[in-house]
């Protein structure tokens, strides 16, 4: 049996066969609506008090972050255009609370479900998963429990939602097999998390294996091997041992500086979404964090932060890295990042549109506010400011005198920061990259964002499923684009970072140090490996196959020629 | 009083004031359904009685393809569920049609309008344009008629519909001015077609002019004057002759070859959409065909079309052409030109999306189909092939490798066709024109399409107005990158032309003749005027200026430059 492997690591234990109970929806006539309402009410109340459970759970086994959830799932419990809805359906219709409840819900799904919008989509599996739960409650039916786990097991299933994963003992799972989802869907995110081996997409999983079954699960290949021989137990156990230990060894790496064979110096630091990511980045030996995405405190919320807010969290972060330094982006929101109360315009191709700084130089308001937080966090740290989505020079210079604007207030208010903040911007769209010469001389610093530039360059979504295949970090183009950036960087004087998924490549790893990347930027957990893997590179030696390696014709050849002849 | 000039020249003229009779729509109770749905079906029938004569009318007056959207109208009127949607409102709600009628079409403009889709909303305007004519022959009030403009008159009205354009006498029209729309909207496609001045977007236009006020208005800078002196007329009469005998003087230019004032020869031709427009190409002196559109073959249709009826319209083209070479694009759909009958996917950005090649490599019963008539049409003239959105070379070859199986198809089957035919790409992803040295090596030429090449190197969708003011042909990075094609391309022995706006650009003209550009593809109307202005430029000179422009910080730097130093 094969799968995707979605979290790396290698996962020995017994099946744990998770499967919700069938909810079994029957109409009835009723003859009492008053008490059938009451009936309905009482169960909203239930549900909201096992919500709150997975909440203080998911708190605890999880993280902040992923307990925010339920608090939404709350909320639509609450929603006054549901309740209404159900009641009208009990009044009216004279139908039992079961029948009308999924009356509703099948409504509202329905209607999400058309719309092309990722961000109602997502709202869309939260209300079936809030609406399962309210029916399991209405009809009595006690829901399937993880929390009930007490050996170490491997959870199989056709999916996990949040509430599934919130009751979770992360000691006692070690591995996850699903059905459905792939890299991205919630439960991939939840076992990186949590570093729980996983494996997505495996057709007929919860037919296939049964409870009990013993199993081995390769989260890095997406092997799964069944009921195993004592052989293969003892081989695969010695595997996890090696991984064990080469990541003892890893361990070691976390006070030495980014070296390479040749003794050419970089930096490797942390990219974090939220303030609580950053005690990873510091655990791993991080030299810095090379991108804090500021939206998340944008997001999953009905109104903007305040100045207060942000100030507080920047500086936290600031105080916790010291004098390391802390590359905050400034909001970049719209796209595939949308903020419900910000009523952003739908728009036809929003990743070529209304986004980043092209709304913060609108909505000047949010952006002066953000701002005037980082500003005043600068001065508990080693803060420097840097814009998306920059495609022509005017914007860097508007965006750079509104701070200006922001510092002159600050001094009257005789509110301290830092007078010398570094100011620099994501190279992301190609237009930037081309003319990053000119470019440089407005800017303190680069950081090559690899994501979007790979997605303008070569005019793809990633998200498409029908045309992903033609996104490709090796391409040529790509890559040519990377050196260029750098060099012309360094012809200015400015230092050039990467906070892309690229920075944390190991094959690319090689290829940007011969370009000469001064600072990689990526996921807490890539950094030991990044750093174990930079001692075994000459950037003099790399360098020797750069001209060949970014004229070969495809992103093929290019990963072929560093298989061959630059990895390690 | 000003607006956006939509369409160029001086128009002058009285107003003639056009405006809709308003529809009171009265919901009346009736007793006999029977009779009303009679009444309903006979003002069915009336009203495309209508719809026929505006098509027959707008054959005349207009063009085939303009014409094409009564029939979209007439097959309105006999939608099923249309019908049954109004009967049932008469039949079980007691309404009289009217309100029946208004109620129906309200409620699928409203599912139309909340979805972002562009094909979707142009069909919700048609629906809005038929109804209002069904809803006049039911009460009975006869539509505004601008088939009785009998003098020199200057339309001025809220905006045009189709059905309003179809009758519109364009010997007596000099000019319209609307309230609404841009420089793509009906209204100004159709004035720019019949080359009549028109000016958009001037508010209140209604309210302010008088039926029957002298005006005179510029389509090139949108500037009205209301009842102008006899001094102004005197002026603007003149301006009109000057701009009549530059016409004729650049009708002269028609045999001419294309060449700059040192010499340099280069190629002025024509972007088609349908073998109609050949006939503008070959009276405007063109020396080729840059660009054929496949698409519109594809569109407004509700199945595929086959090899014959493509193979007949490419021959019919290529004769006419006769040595002269005509580039045929294969299909490029998806993104913003659907075609309802594939059932494309629903994609959150369609630009960055499943379209053109990656369609056909994908669709090969498509690619085939058209490139057989493409090869068999190639033997009755000078044909090449041309590949849209390529992005890397696999794509290249892959489409080579199907080409040449079509070519052993067709000679078992003894059917000629070229067997040298040229095949090139359009240059229109950054990765392709970046790569550009390597791609060379793969094609016969190169066509660089500005269109898109733009809007994906600075990450703007031009037809999002939130920040379409990103959009800029000047852009440097985008010159760079163009410059960087040409230069690849001649490095490689293949010959560089263009195909998007750009190509028509009076700026870029002598910017691009400097670069080396050999082919510069354009819309008919604008080709003899780049003739006369090449003879002005002197590639050698202007070359001079190219190291400095390319440098310059940002487009409005760009485009005063040119004006300074370059522009004649």
């Amino acid at each position: 049996m094969k799968g995707i492997g979605t979290s790396s690591g290698i996962g020995i234990g017994k099946v744990f066969l998770f499967k919700e109970p069938e909810l079994k929806i029957i109409k009835k006539d009723i003859e009492n609506p008053g008490l059938e309402i009451q009936r309905f009410e009482n169960a909203l109340k239930d549900t909201k008090k096992e919500i709150d459970k997975l909440h203080e759970l998911s708190l605890k086994n999880i993280g902040e972050k992923e307990a925010e959830i339920f608090i939404a799932h709350s909320m639509m419990l609450e929603d006054p255009e549901f309740i209404a809805g159900v009641k009208d359906k009990i009044e009216n219709e004279k139908l039992n609370s079961e029948y009308a409840v999924n009356e509703v819900v099948n409504f509202y799904v329905s209607l999400f479900e058309d719309i092309e919008d990722e961000y109602l989509k997502a709202r869309a599996v939260d209300l079936q998963d809030v609406s399962k739960r309210l029916l399991r409650v209405l009809m009595g039916i006690k829901s399937a429990d993880l929390t009930i786990i007490d050996e170490k097991s491997i959870i199989v299933a056709e999916d996990l939602t949040p509430s599934d994963t919130a009751q979770m003992n992360k000691d006692m799972v070690v591995g996850i097999v699903t059905e459905l989802g792939g890299r991205t869907s919630h439960t991939s995110i939840i076992a990186r998390t949590l570093e729980i081996p996983a494996i997505s997409g495996v057709k007929d999983a919860t037919k296939t294996l049964k409870h009990g079954d013993y199993i081995i699960i390769n989260g890095d290949n997406g092997e799964i091997i069944i009921n195993p021989s004592s052989d293969e137990i003892k081989k695969y156990e010695e595997k996890a041992i090696e991984l064990a230990d080469f990541r003892k060894k890893l361990l070691t790496m976390k006070d030495r500086e980014s070296i390479s064979k040749d003794g050419h110096k970089v930096e490797i630091a942390g990219n974090i979404g939220t303030p609580k990511d950053i005690d990873k980045v510091i655990e791993n030996g991080g030299e810095g964090v090379g991108l804090y995405r500021t939206e998340f405190l944008y997001m999953d919320r009905d109104r903007l932060p305040s100045e207060e807010e942000q100030f507080e969290l920047y500086k936290i972060v600031a105080q916790k890295l010291g004098t390391r330094p802390l590359v905050i982006r400034t909001l970049d929101v719209g796209g595939d990042k949308e903020l419900p109360y910000l009523s952003l315009p739908k728009e036809m191709n929003p990743f070529l549109g209304y986004r980043a700084i092209r709304l913060c130089l609108d909505r000047q308001d949010i952006f002066r506010t953000q701002l005037r937080a980082i500003l005043r966090a600068s001065s508990f740290g080693n803060i420097k400011i840097m814009f998306p989505m920059i495609s022509n020079i005017k914007e860097i210079r508007d965006a750079k005198a509104i701070i200006e604007e922001v510092k002159e207030e600050l001094r009257k208010e005789n509110i301290p920061f830092d007078e010398d903040i570094e100011i620099g911007i994501m190279v992301e769209i190609p237009a930037a990259a081309i003319h990053s010469r000119i470019f440089a001389k407005e800017v303190d610093f680069f950081s090559i964002g690899t994501n979007d530039l790979i997605q303008y360059t070569l005019a793809v979504d990633r998200g498409n499923q029908d045309i992903a295949y033609l996104y490709n970090q090796y391409h040529p183009a790509v890559l040519n684009l990377i050196r260029m950036t750098i060099e012309n960087g360094h012809k200015e004087g400015i230092w050039v970072g990467m906070c892309g998924e690229a920075a944390g490549d190991k094959k690319l790893l090689p290829v940007l140090l011969a370009m000469g990347l001064d600072e990689f930027s990526m996921s807490a957990s890539s950094m030991l490996r990044a750093r174990y893997d930079l001692q075994n590179y000459s950037k003099e030696e790399v360098q020797k196959h750069l001209d060949t390696l970014l004229s070969l014709p495809t992103a093929e050849d290019v990963e072929k020629y560093i298989d061959e002849n630059i990895i390690k």
